[in-house]
């Protein structure tokens, strides 16, 4: 049992990861949102997990050091200075950064990386993803991670290298392509699959997630990881020991 | 065991029936091509399966009416003047028209009419096929087939209902809409689903070939049914009893 | 909008069906449990749905008859006495009950049923499920009620006919079989599919549950459903029109 | 392009690698069945790749080691004496011997050995498989070769842990068991998936095979691969470089 901290408490994920952290077994040391008290929460925990803002970042890091205790920052939209700040924090404690704190997707992204190194160019690649009648951009942001690390592991650029949302007249695939597929309906959570397809053979790799609770517990995993590591920047890949 | 004959029978069709029919019991009565004895092969059969082409038709059908047998046409590319001729040909003899011969395609397109009547429009439609990296176009006939059942049972027009091709900022799915996605790769001789996502629940109908012989043994079996009935002219549906 | 009053409202649906009821835009009139008022819950009902057991069933059914207003019953563990009492109600009120009240489910079966009566022997039928790892039993009741579904539009017994939990030297599948397989782990609230294996093609038709809240939401639209009814006995069936 | 030679010309995997040698753009340079030349057939290949039987091996063996060529070695049924003579031969030439020369089964395997090992005990997994009507075992020996992949990975005993064909009363499932369950029906070529079924979300690593060529196409790449190796003893995983 752990004492974790929530910094951005009102928000969904906050939310999300106050009812998560008991459930874990571990102690919810409290939450701070838009002008609390970060560095009195940093005292009382032995790990903080940070669903805030960016603005709030630097102020959240500072914290973490004063006080001596990893942080993990799941916050999306940060700059390249924002990064900076991670970094120079890193030489001092140890921090997550992650735009998805999904284990399934994290390790799904890893066995994508593997296959797509493996199996040569004669195995088209397609994306596909299911999500809500609500989500509207496309590809989903899962299924963009999962085309690059597989056009990183074949070692070629996905801009110039992908075919999304084909209709009409499209000719026949190009080689080397990375497709992408999306569907909408209901109220499904988010769902991602990766396909070969070969020479009269598939492989397929699918994620499905049941809710969003997943993306709490695999904060909650991150941080109890952190806790005793030393300072440096770590990635959720880290967590799984990949 | 029925004697069948064959037109077009160096198509790639007509191939793949030459081999199909002595497969299910049959006797293969002759085959013919453009320029062929088409009478005669009709005086020497129980019933003939044509997929040669429109410019054909006309002759076909008579030689069909000249020997009192029935008709399967598997011909695309017809046009409202040929369907005239079918439809004059069907008071003599049983003709049976089709721009898709598989048994399993033909029922997937019934209980596709029957779920997207009884579901209200709170359950999202989508419509996902898969073929291999060769094709051309998207989405495919079938599922465009497939879609035209959902829009009809459910009495809107598909063309102003369709949301196929999704990529970049789409906005929510609009309400009522039939979605459609395509993944191309590999092999794959075709899958098709139908996706019907409600509130916290999801039925998907899916119809898979291995291989291109299921449009063969379709045309087998509709022509089989067809001796012995009335002069009418006859769907795939009908040989299914749907 | 109209006012669904809930017998049994301490148990697991009845929880689900105060959280259903008004999200679905109704009224909540009230909820009673062992011992409570059903005849004043009655009178302040357009409607009354029971998920509370055997033993309250002639006292609910005698409080819904008083006050003129239908009922639905989902209590399971009837006996052949209970079905009588209902039988003599339905002459007074509509009743409609059901040991499974998603819209989905329902609907899946009577697929099955069209698909099953219309594809031949020689298409092989599997029933597939997945369930939580806590399931006890297998196959589930559902995987049971979708056989029984097949079995019957084939005009065969399912006991006979079925092939269950297969291991080990099996020998080839018997002709005209209903095969089983349960699959159970992690949080999974159910999936079902049914697949029609044929020569080298298959059709598979799936239903998939994202959690038990479509039991409650069912349970809703049946409510909705009987109001204004003729006195009867109903099915989930008779709900969707089929 | 490089010549390959068959032993076991007349087998039905034999066959497989005649269409399939060509249709891969190599020269088959022969084929022998028992009885037949089997050093003139080395002599004029780059690679052998041996169908035949366990009979043979030997002979095989030391035809390959005098033309100083590589084999790979797809015959099953092998004793722990055969094995020595492939590890003595293994000295003088490059040799591969395989149960599965699929390459995607081969992955498939690779990928399910790193999720098993990453994913805790806490993800359940499961082994699920569909083949062809006439198979008279279950579960499937490729099947049992991905339990025992992932087993190994978790450092279990696959015997002593496995769940196969739940039927009746079973109880929960048990903390750590690999569960199997088999499908059977149509002319299934072949597929089986790995579940990983954890809180409230899953992985599923699947491959599936359109027909037996992919087994010839997998001996033909394994065999251009052994070309030019160092004498010694390799495995399908060496090909793909796992």
């Amino acid at each position: 049992m752990v004492r974790i901290g929530i910094i951005g408490s009102a928000g969904r994920m906050g939310q999300a990861l106050a009812e998560a952290i008991p459930a874990a077994g571990h102690e919810l040391s409290g939450g701070v949102d838009k002008g609390g008290d970060v560095a009195g929460l940093a005292d009382a925990s032995d790990a903080l997990v940070d669903f805030s803002g960016p603005a709030a970042l630097k102020d959240n890091l500072h914290a973490a050091i004063g006080a001596g205790i990893p942080i993990l920052i799941g916050t999306t939209g940060l700059s390249a200075e924002h990064h900076t700040v991670i970094d120079n924090s890193a030489r001092a404690i140890p921090v997550l950064q992650t735009g998805n704190t999904s284990l399934g997707v994290t390790l799904l992204a890893h066995l994508v990386r593997v296959a797509a190194a493996r199996l040569g160019p004669d195995w088209d690649i397609e994306v596909l993803e299911m999500h809500h009648r609500m989500k509207v951009d496309a590809p989903s942001g899962t299924a963009l991670l999962l085309g690059e690390a597989a056009a990183q592991a074949r070692g070629i650029d996905l801009d110039t290298n992908s075919e999304s949302g084909r209709d009409g007249h499209t000719g026949q695939r190009a080689e080397g392509a990375i497709g992408f597929a999306a569907l909408r309906g209901g109220t499904v959570a988010g769902e991602h699959s990766v396909i070969f397809a070969g020479e009269q053979e598939r492989i397929t790799l699918s994620h499905s997630a049941e809710n969003r609770m997943i993306f709490a517990n695999g904060a909650i995993r991150g941080a109890e990881w952190l806790i005793g590591k030393a300072p440096g920047r770590y990635t959720m890949e880290d967590v799984l020991g990949l």
